[in-house]
Parts: C-alpha cells; structure tokens; sequence
C-alpha cells in the first residue's frame, strides 16, 4: 500500500488486525484518526493503555475488574450463595443489562473444548470449586448453548453434584419472538424436551 | 454500564465514538485490547499518535503524507502535467490500487454543498488553482459522482475552461456487471446520454 505515507499504512495495518475490523474499515477508521483533534487521539491512546494495564481478574468471580475485587462480588445487595457460571465478561455483561439477577457470577473465561485443545484446567474451574468450598445454595450454569458450552455445562455438573449443591442450567429453546419455521432442528427438539406443563 | 469496571466502560465509550463502530463492535473491541499482549497495545497507541503527529497534507497534492511533497508528487515516473481531482486520499487510494494512472492527483479534501454549507474556499481550490499556472496539459475531474460531486466537477470546469487546459470528467454509467433491473433511474439515464459509439 506505498500510494500511502508509511505512517498511514501502518495505523491501516494496525488497526486491521484487530476483530470484525476489515480492509476498508481500517482505512476509514486512520483517516478519521488522523483527522482527530490531537487531544483526543492522546485520549484514546491513554485510555486503551490504561485499560489494559490496570483491568485484571477478580480475586473472586474472575471477571475483569479494575479492583481486586470486582463490584458485584462486594455488594452486599447481591446473594453471594447464588453463583452463576459464564463463559466470560460479555455473558455477565448480558445478564447484568437485565438487572434482574441478583446473584453473583463465576467467569470461566472460556468453555471446554477438545477440539481446540482447551481441557478443564485451561478455564477458571479451580478457582469455581475453591469458591464452592464457602457457603453456596444453588450454581446456575449459564455457558453457551453451544457444543462446547453443553459440554462444559455437564462437566460442571458432574463435578457439583456429589457436594450435594444444587445445580441448575439456564433454559435452552424457542427464543421469544421466534418463528418456529427459521428455527434449526435442534432447538426445536430441544424446545420440545423441556417443554413445561401448562 | 457499571457492570463492567470503569476503565473498560470508558474504554468502551471512547471505541464506540469511533465511526461505524457500534456498542456492540465497541464492546468487542475493548475485551480484545484488554486481552492482547501489552506491548502490542503500546505498539497501537503509539501507531495512532504518531500518524496524528506526522501526517500533514502534502505541499503540491495535498494528499495526507508524512514528507513535505508525497511519494507520488516527487516521482519522476509519473507525468506531472496530468493532474486529477478527487476528493479525499480515499479516493485516490482507489485509483492508485488499479496502478493505471501515471499522472498525478489533486486532493480537495471535500466537496462544494451548500446544503452543508460548504463553499468552494473551504475546499483545497485555490492550491489546484496555484498549480495550474505551470504547465499542465489536462485536468480529470474523478469527483463523486453525487449532487455535491457533479456541483464540484462543474464549478471547476468552468474555472480552468477559459485558462485554455483541456478538462475531463470520468465517465458515469452502468458499473460493470451491473444488473440493470436494480440500477437506478438516474444512472441509467447518464448511461444513455454518455452512449458510445460502435
């Protein structure tokens, strides 16, 4: 790309390699920042370095946090015996957008997966166990729907139950507002197994 | 959005001012920074800042560049008496892509809209203007082809005409492939009126 100064292509390339950001969207997004007052550039900068240098894991939950103890987990507006199970921040974020949990979370920070090599030890299932040791009524298991997330969801389970807590898997099915006719198979005979007498 | 810590929620706001960057691509974005390896955020942040420190426009084109005269203004290759006028570095990015034009370009960085308010001082006129004066064989007029473009292609032709320079507009028409079932009424008329003949 030399029909750009060097500095141009390489802010394009940088920002290229970043996710769902492609050829023309790195090219529109140098432009703008070029085009950016000086100031907010610096800002922009400051606070991306900022974020990743003070954002570390919850000495609990393992959420991201910039405390060393999320928000969540030192309210005590939240039932701390209520523990649900995530994949990672984005799924908490989801939930907590409801405002409707009042529980706190565990982030695994991924789910099993034998084909991408990721075992149990590769998530946050230790520190969910250690927690487990405490005083804990009911975990929700709340990862994906996914191959990996189902997978991950029952070893949990497995490795719950004989503690004798009660463990729960959020529901899997028709989403509201669904049309049954663009519904895969799978969730219709999903929808179908857990179907609730009326 | 308190349910992330505040570096990631300012973090977050500042992705999502970015243009075509939404909350969710925001969101996206910010896990992946605070997840990528420390020196590779440096490297960006400082990517960003030295584009906005360095790139100036160029003193002949006034293309984005980081020297005084651009890489293609100070190219013996290319044939300096053909000068063509687009809008913004995109667009000349567009047509030094394809690698067939060897003469030289006119940034204006805009174009005239008096719906915007947008006058022909406020456009990089009087630079193309300067340029003339020297020896210039033909001046191609490459603006949008929208309301603002067209306005902008004829206020120059009328500007340079009588200084005797031979002025061209690219052609306007069916782009090729098109389906003209799905092209609009306007391009089709240009398309009839602009016809070859065979």
């Amino acid at each position: 790309m030399n029909y750009y100064s060097t500095q141009i292509s390489k802010l394009i390339e940088e920002l290229g390699r970043l996710p769902g950001i492609g050829a023309k969207s790195a090219q529109r997004l140098a432009f703008h920042i070029i085009n950016m007052p000086k100031e907010q550039v610096e800002h922009l900068a400051s606070t991306m370095l900022d974020a990743r240098s003070n954002v570390r894991y919850c000495k609990v939950c393992q959420t991201l946090t910039d405390k060393e103890i999320c928000p969540i987990c030192s309210s005590d507006k939240r039932n701390q015996k209520v523990i649900m199970v995530v994949e990672n921040a984005r799924d908490l974020a989801a939930y907590e957008k409801i405002g409707k949990f009042d529980g706190v979370y565990h982030v695994l920070h991924g789910a099993i997966s034998p084909m991408l090599g990721i075992g149990p030890q590769d998530i946050k299932l230790k520190e969910l166990m250690l927690r487990l040791q405490g005083d804990v009524d009911e975990v929700i298991i709340a990862t994906n729907s996914s191959l990996e997330g189902e997978a991950t969801a029952m070893y949990i389970s497995k490795l719950i139950k004989p503690a004798g807590i009660k463990v729960s898997r959020i529901a899997s099915g028709v989403p509201v507002g669904g049309d049954l006719e663009y519904i895969d198979e799978v969730t219709l005979l999903r929808a179908l197994d857990g179907r609730i007498q009326l």
